[in-house]
């Protein structure tokens, strides 16, 4: 079994301590109690990849409380960015040699950054909000409403039709890299009915008995990957090329191919770290279901 | 197998039309057009218990567009109200006599209207926002930012251990009734890790071996619920009171007894149309992993 990528933390996320700033503020003076370095939202890594921490001055109304580790206090900075929005692409080469741990811990810190940087005003008044809870929610000072962060749960998965899996190609994507479908889960609809929408929508492919495989933290902005497999009821595919350029089906031999990165597989996977990976792995080591 | 609530809407959302302002006015205008009636944001119901709808005179830039049905386009009010956050239970004893069709198109319809009355101002900068794309979405005036409707993915699980499960009140429950521990996802988690946490946090229960079993959309306000099964280590629990007032284990035929509503049943269960009904229904049935 392949953990997904920016699992696996392993720190308890103690949440009541969310709601008690003053033994916050005494775990955080105490030995142990630590800071992640962020560069703008991007990890900071020492010499050996390992996420970069310094010791704690004074604990700050800005400090995002991540959880307990060993009993000691782990936090992150509250960043001010204009970077807000931004894609994956330009930090995968740091997560690339990230342990899982330094991965899950960074993605709560970006995913957290990225909402805060982008709800400073209430949506319900206008006016202007501020942190509480210990950086796990923000309440408005106009009309006291309180807002809580912000996770896009959304679907990505395979079609299967007679032994081949149907992966696709955006057009942002680096030269032959493929991967599954994917979309947002809108209001109104089930993990299984977006399933079936997306496919629909991006390939016209009709599917039915729609497997959950595994999920993952994407914090790109801040998504929720759920995985699935579906069984297809034809291989013929019209392209939605607002969204997609190219598709193929291929077999478990060529996928096994393009996770080993060989030569003369017939694509380039997606990274460890992107559930896609995961999903591949599991499909080809037979269906969880 | 039991379909969870508030899916099965069948209708095609038609996903291109919502940027196509011009074709969508024009179908408006055809025979088949209909606008959903809404009592603020509860459904309103015909004399047999149905959905009332209206035609349409002339298309608003505040019509939500919620799909294609036989062709014809369905379109629900965007209603500007002040109860929004309201809870369930005022709509429990409409949603028993709806269709589980009516209940999922009404049940998009009062998502998507939640979050527009909770969108009216930008976050990134304060600035009033307008609809777009037919209403599944909002420009900001001031900086441009494009938002889109906020999902809140939530876990709901059965913790099991020797044959029973555990099940837990809130205090606002109606008296005798229990359900499935429950939580938002947050940031930086998967649905397992939010599983394992919620479980840890409200009773102290450590779990493995956590297996997806369904999911449905939850329009109070604007929830995907994530129905999961998991193995308790033990079934020594300690409850966090400040969410939970008690909590029992139950057996096989304590669980059909309270599903069929009998008199004797060690608890009320939750409506047919809650995902937990579905959840209890699919673990005496026997578990689908």
């Amino acid at each position: 079994m392949t953990h997904p990528g920016f699992t696996g933390a392993g720190i308890d996320r103690a949440d009541l301590l969310r709601l008690d700033p003053e033994k916050l503020r005494s775990l955080a003076l105490q030995a142990g109690a630590r800071l992640l370095a962020l560069a703008d939202l991007d990890p900071v890594l020492d010499e050996e990849g390992r996420l970069l921490w310094s010791e704690i001055a004074a604990l700050e109304d800005e400090h995002i409380f991540l959880g307990l580790e060993g009993g000691s206090p782990l936090f992150a900075p509250l960043v001010r960015t204009e970077a807000i929005g931004r894609g994956a692409w330009g930090v995968f080469r740091a997560l690339a040699q990230m342990s899982p741990r330094d991965a899950a811990i960074w993605g709560a810190a970006r995913s957290l950054n990225e909402w805060h940087n982008r709800h400073g005003f209430c949506g319900i008044c206008g006016s202007p909000t501020a942190p509480f809870r210990a950086g796990w929610g923000r309440r408005c000072g106009g009309c006291g409403a309180e807002h809580f962060p912000r996770v896009d749960p959304v679907v990505i998965m395979l079609a299967e039709h007679e032994g081949k899996v149907l992966v696709a190609r955006q057009p942002q994507y680096p030269a032959g890299r493929y991967s599954a479908l994917a979309g947002f889960v809108e209001p109104g609809e089930s993990i299984e009915e977006a399933v079936a929408r997306e496919l629909m929508e991006e390939a016209s492919l009709p599917v039915a008995n729609i497997r959950y495989v595994a999920s993952q933290p994407w914090p790109f902005p801040g998504s929720l990957m759920i995985a699935c497999l579906a069984d297809a009821a034809t291989d013929e595919v019209t392209l939605d090329l607002t969204e997609l350029e190219a598709a193929i089906w291929v077999d478990k031999a060529g996928v096994a191919a393009a996770l080993a990165g060989e030569a003369g597989a017939p694509f380039e996977a997606p990274p460890p770290f992107a559930i896609a990976h995961t999903l591949f792995r599991r499909w080809i080591e037979g269906d969880p279901a």
